[in-house]
């Protein structure tokens, strides 16, 4: 391979860190670029109102005529979530596996973008050429199927990118991790390392799937009697597999719930990545027809979320499907931080209403341990390692893991989204930045929702507001409508009247001593109002409302 | 023991199961009732701006003259949080083990209650009378020391309360929980078993608090050259306790840091619940004179609290405490459900910081397991069993156990909040109810914040809103000023001028609908108002602001 001495690779993560899921890399070499992966992220708590959060691809825009194409690694959320809101603003052609590309394709239908972008499927071992770049596609393993790790063949040598990735030597679909070429890769000579972090705390191996379907069979066993309904991520198409072969042994008929978990049945049934039997799968208004010990649902809501089908059932919100005492629900799942409290009250609410609830051994983790990290770093024996995928303490825990393996702590590297890492002769440095902060998408709105706003939304939230009208007669300054206060998410008024006279009174107080200081200007009127009903308030209440003076001129 | 044929025996939870926290139960036979515990819960995440939650004590104050005392089992804020607040309503007499009374004492004291509360520090062993109640305090063990579990000897029989506990055969200051006097109880004759259901999910034993004192030692030994951070709660007096012992043997100087965790240290070293050798604490403004690696700071925030010291330090926002790489920071506590997401967050920016985080066998619980709860219910073999203390999963799981225990069904009841449990000759059920819905606290008002005021929290919150102010003319409803719109939390407006413009016309053209219809009846032109543009910005960004409609006349 020649090397133009010059010129040096770039490796920029568009999202990450800062906004964990949202996957989005961005490789680069004179006069190419490739993005791996193209993911969203879900807002964090304080994000208020804010339905998903998009990567910024300013830097893409910018340099739109060397944008090669999309490599997508699976068909995760957080790694494809963000595809049709980023290929409306760049055209880019798009290469996955196929059951990535099916999920892909969806989304893709629902945005209306079918006819405008280009899309490849992609067969593990196979490669395709993208400006410099070669990119290879192979085998590993994942909570979804068809996952791939990439090695990325660039002027400066070969980049592996594992994408998220655990060793499965006994898989439910196809076949264990593609070991070997990882070993054969790093005989080649691998240049660097882009990991998945998220499980490098964890120490040991992660189960094999397969070892969830035992404790579905024995469940299936225990519970004869009983319907069953397993909760699982909507993507974990193995997992389906498993639950309908538990199905078929034990004589149950299969329903599914939730729109996300049909929606990607269907689309994995269609392409052959699951196998259904003959008369297993049912129509959920067809379940009156069986009893109890001849059904098991399948629905989402594993993570507690409001509107998703479990939840609804233990609400008692859910229109086909009631709890009753005896049902048995499996969580087949594990809460992701920050849904533990969720899924809890889902578990409380499920509990009272007499169902028995179990979620011990029904779960592994999609994402390789730390034994597993160590294997995939002896096979391929990077000189650098940039690890990916996960919060700063995994990264770091990973970044530790790649010296513990040899590699010097100089040539271990964790980037903050948007750096340019730049690899070259003698080089391995972090020179410059691009924009990254995610963008807001609320409702149909992409990126009207900013900072201020989010201010407001909290400060209304936690104190609610008081608003003072005041009509004033133009060039007199005189009073001739209110103050008038309106509150709303501040205090029950009706218990508050006096409370509601009180603030009238601060007002009147306040613009007559303006007035009487010739101040007329109305920001400093209402400047003057929000300061004296505010220290009000406070002194009076101890709290801190919104307050929004209004001044009408007539 | 005579028994009056007719009276009942009334067990009635005025906070609990829907109120996490909130741990406050009265006893009741015929002109006697007796009060354990008084406990506040935390908001809840839907529970905006509120910032404690309090038992509504209406039946006790209807019952005021029945009323004997307040009896409390330990001083951990969900058990003693209310009191305050309740004394001001009902002067109860409290009874108390010295420890807890001190943490009461200083709550008494910040509330000006002290000269008007009667208070009785009891030892373990001693019994007090309460009208026809006689409450012995028994020794247990807990993550609090001074921890009692209650015998209450009434007409009916004797009711056994555990508090929170754990079975610690090797506890760090004491004794043992009294297994013995658990056994003679049992052996007289257990009416009825309240016991604490935290951990009746677990398995097996807690371990002793003294296997942490085993890690410190340890990473005192391991990380003798960094300065060491450890997060712990602030009411751990046996964590504190050990963590002075290995500063001891290691030759650090121990600071403490975080208010709670300073008023409760110097409580405990008052009453002698702490044995800190001399010239072992410093003040933080001396940590300057000590090298790093002749220091142990001790912190509040172990569970990622906003306002909290670690967190301080964490967001570099700590006036006194800068992380610094190679700082190690232990955190000695497992997250709170529902804090997880915060926790992590601090390790995160600790990390980032360059610290060392560490969080292994750091930590153990306060709450029995599944065989510490065997061990008394074979201690105590209840006739009765009514779990207290927990979730709905974790008092169902305890029902459970007491079942495989040999208490019938029947004889076991899960109660919820403001339940008259009655029990009596072959009489065990829920007989009524009584008001028990939790009060909100904001800031210094009470009571004043509904739901009507949080489900406007709420939407503001999501949505923000959007005020349109109009002032009409008296009697000929011309427009003279607006319809002026302004917006919080909406949207970024500066960039949506035409959307502004965009409303004003939407109001414009309903106000003359309404007028040429002859309608005028300000509630509905608001209404239509708020219709309209709801209905426009719904259809036009999937959006649902808060409309709010303000009409002036002049």
């Amino acid at each position: 391979m020649k090397v133009k001495k010059d010129a040096n690779l770039k490796i920029i993560p568009l999202g990450g860190l800062e906004q964990i899921g949202m996957n989005i890399t961005a490789i680069e070499y004179e006069d190419s670029i490739i993005v791996i992966d193209c993911g969203l992220s879900f807002p964090e708590d304080d994000m208020l109102g804010i339905d998903l959060v998009i990567p910024d691809v300013t830097y893409l825009l910018e340099n739109a005529d060397r944008v090669k194409g999309l490599v997508i690694t699976h068909g995760h959320e957080d790694h494809i979530g963000a595809i049709p809101y980023v290929e409306k603003q760049i055209n880019m052609p798009i290469y996955a596996t196929k059951l990535t590309m099916g999920i892909i394709e969806n989304k893709l239908q629902e945005h209306n973008l079918m006819n405008i972008t280009k899309r490849k499927v992609v067969k593990y071992g196979q490669t395709i050429n993208l400006g410099c770049f070669r990119i290879e596609f192979i085998r590993t393993n994942h909570s979804i199927v068809d996952a791939a790790a990439l090695a990325i063949y660039t002027p400066r040598g070969i980049l592996v990118h594992t994408g998220d990735f655990k060793v499965d030597f006994t898989p439910v679909y196809g076949d264990a991790i593609d070991l070997q070429r990882f070993g054969e890769l790093g005989k080649k000579g691998v240049l660097a390392l882009m990991a998945d972090s998220t499980n490098a705390e964890r120490p040991g191996y992660t189960m094999s799937e397969k070892t969830v379907g035992i404790t579905f069979d024995h469940l299936f066993s225990d519970y004869r009697k009983n319907r069953l309904i397993i909760a699982t991520f909507a993507s974990n198409v193995d997992r389906v597999q498993q639950i309908i072969n538990s199905a078929a042994k034990y004589g149950r008929k299969v329903i599914v719930e939730g729109r996300s978990m049909v929606n990607i049945i269907e689309t994995a049934m269609e392409l052959g990545y699951l196998e259904v039997p003959d008369n297993t799968l049912i129509q959920i208004d067809q379940m009156n027809n069986y009893t109890d010990d001849q059904i098991v649902l399948i629905t989402t809501g594993s993570q507690g979320e409001n509107m998703a089908a479990l939840s609804r059932m233990a609400a008692s919100i859910h229109n086909r499907v009631s709890i009753k005492p005896n049902d048995v629900v499996i969580f087949s799942s594990k809460p992701i931080p920050g849904n533990e409290k969720a899924v809890s009250k889902v578990i409380n609410d499920l509990e009272q209403k007499g169902a028995r609830v179990i979620f011990e051994d029904t779960h592994v983790s999609g994402h390789a341990c730390q034994e597993e990290l160590k294997l995939i770093y002896s096979l391929t024996r990077p000189q650098y390692a940039i690890p990916v995928h996960g919060e700063y303490r995994h990264l770091k825990r990973h970044a530790e893991l790649a010296q513990d393996m040899g590699i010097p702590k100089e040539n271990v590297k964790i980037l903050n989204s948007g750096d340019v890492l730049e690899l070259g002769e003698n080089c391995f440095k972090v020179t410059g930045k691009v924009p990254s902060q995610g963008i807001f998408v609320d409702g149909l709105g992409v990126g009207d929702v900013g900072n201020i706003v989010l201010r407001d939304r909290q400060h209304l939230s936690e104190n609610g507001l008081v608003i003072v009208v005041v009509t004033l007669e133009k060039y007199s300054n005189q009073i001739l409508a209110g103050p008038d206060i309106v509150s709303r998410g501040f205090v029950y008024v009706r218990e508050a009247e006096t409370l509601i006279d009180d603030c009238r009174y601060v007002v009147e107080e306040t613009l007559e001593k303006c007035f009487d200081k010739n101040i007329t200007d109305w920001s400093k009127l209402k400047s003057a109002i929000r300061d004296a009903l505010g220290d009000f308030l406070w002194k009076k209440m101890k709290r801190n409302p919104m307050v929004l003076p209004i001044i009408t001129e007539v």
